[in-house]
């Protein structure tokens, strides 16, 4: 049995998860222990120049990648809709899905996620939050016996990469933003990331995963970097600490509660030493206390690994049960 | 049905465990979704003086453990032996076991486990290395997917005491090995901390179980902390770096090769804010990329917490079941 992929847009993340699929193909045909082959890549405009085969079926059409014989859809568009609709429909048709979508997903998880299990097909989104660093896994793992009392974490690479640079080589914030578009780690719309938008969906999708829910959009508080100056940082620095881009989500008398704002830390903060393009979450739960993961946070590969390592475990199930107990 | 546990060892870890069991009784009853019943516990001096009630049925001899209906031994002694006969005897009785002695685990770990899946038991060892930390949970689910290629880790939570007194508070080394003794962060002999047993047998866990093997122990460079000196630290710290006690575990052309050793890192490197008691290991995989786990890496509670969390977990399937997937 032949595993059959299609991928929606191939903007950096789709573009990504296709490269990966040829360059490690034969890797993660040796994990799934099956063939994959890609049966139809979804684009808004189909005359844009790519570098591609001419025999991957490329379509504007979505009603040609659901007609086909599929088995997984990889959905790696920008915006709500269609992707919602489109993971809907998939869905409905017994399509396993994977998204990379941290705002659509953000917004429908929770249908999402109760829609496959209806279906009886599996979600992944692991690439939605902190790209190739395991969080959301390893959050999984960890519910399964813990409490997870609170969550500070650095979110979106961009702007941690941007303060950093700050920091580290005095940079002005443009010129740390435009180097940080260079290469490639920038959302499409820097606000995204600089305004903090795109911690916020991540913050979201963890609250959901943590804690059931989410809390109402508007009582969270959002802050990005625009304003942080050098000066700022610099003072900081004299008193030992890093301005950090935070989000905070936690259980306040049973409510959830976040926020998303740059922060001052010292150096024994956890996340202080979580520089560049870096994420890290450190996590305080009841039985096994304070803990912290730290990994890459955006890029192509990285993503694109997420991605790929969601394909893995859809298909992979007997690993999963067989290795489940250490 | 109530869950009968035996607790072999009331050292610091076999007492943690106890005091645990009692003040989180209904918290574990809870999420383990029935009572526990502590059904004896194993001394070697049974008129030491100890604050336990009178009706837990203290025993000198493993084989009033053995006679009675227990369901799992935890396993909280010194030494290889009899501890390896001990958890031996109790698998082959279909009883599951869980573990925090590193030293036993590093030498007979393979044939226990290999005796527990052939017995249908679970073993559990998650106390043995880091505390804690969910570092060996964390490695199984990496390992599910990814490739590991390498592991630098942190392992020893005194001798990271020693040397963060050390670095940060220009503190001899003596008495930061009295301060950790007295806040019961030091192994009963400290030699197993400062001159890297106690990393060792841990590196070898991991190696074991990410690598299926253990180098050959006479190849293993050890090298504890004693020889550092406050001179040294200070002449790494005018030139931006910490001296850590780094054990590292690769694969090198198919074959496993380790070392612990002091090491002088900086601050770009992933372990070097990992300061005080603190474990931590940096983890190269081949689709993840690089990233880091930190957490508590000795001390009674975090210590009972790996043992309490290895109890839910082998009683608890369902959960695991259900939850493995996002």
């Amino acid at each position: 049995m032949t595993i059959k992929i299609a991928i929606l847009g191939l903007g950096t993340v789709g573009q990504g998860v296709y490269e990966t699929l040829l360059s490690h193909g034969q890797y993660i045909s040796e994990k799934l222990g099956t063939d994959t082959e890609l049966v139809g890549v979804l684009v808004n405009d189909s005359s844009k120049q790519r570098n591609l085969p001419n025999n991957i079926p490329i379509t504007t059409n979505y009603h040609d990648i659901l007609s086909k014989d599929v088995d997984v859809i990889i959905e790696a568009t920008v915006g709500d809709h269609p992707a919602f609709e489109y993971l809907s429909q998939a869905i409905e048709k017994g399509i396993h899905v994977i998204t990379a979508n941290k705002a659509m997903f953000a917004r429908y998880g929770k249908k999402l996620k109760e829609k496959a299990t209806k279906n009886q097909v599996h979600i992944g989104y692991e690439a939605t939050t902190a790209s190739g660093t395991p969080i959301l896994r390893t959050l999984k793992q960890l519910l399964q016996v813990n409490q997870i009392e609170k969550m500070e974490a650095i979110l979106n690479g961009t702007s941690n990469y941007i303060l950093t640079e700050m920091t580290m080589n005095h940079t002005s914030f443009e010129d740390a933003l435009e180097q940080a578009q260079e290469k490639g780690y920038a959302e499409a719309n820097p606000s995204n990331d600089v305004d903090g938008h795109d911690a916020f969906y991540k913050s979201m999708i963890l609250s959901e995963l943590v804690y059931g829910q989410q809390p109402n959009w508007e009582y969270v508080y959002r802050e990005g970097i625009r304003e942080i100056s050098n000066d700022q940082i610099q003072h900081a620095a004299q008193r030992g600490q890093k301005i950090k881009h935070i989000a905070t989500v936690e259980m306040r008398n049973g409510e959830v509660a976040a926020s998303i704002q740059p922060m001052q830390i010292n150096d024994e903060h956890p996340l202080y030493s979580v520089d560049g393009v870096n994420n890290g979450i450190t996590v305080h739960t009841d039985i096994l206390g304070t803990f912290t993961l730290t990994g890459p946070g955006a890029g192509k590969l990285p993503t694109a690994s997420a991605v790929i390592e969601d394909l893995v475990y859809v298909f992979h199930k007997e690993v999963k049960l067989e290795k489940q107990f250490i």
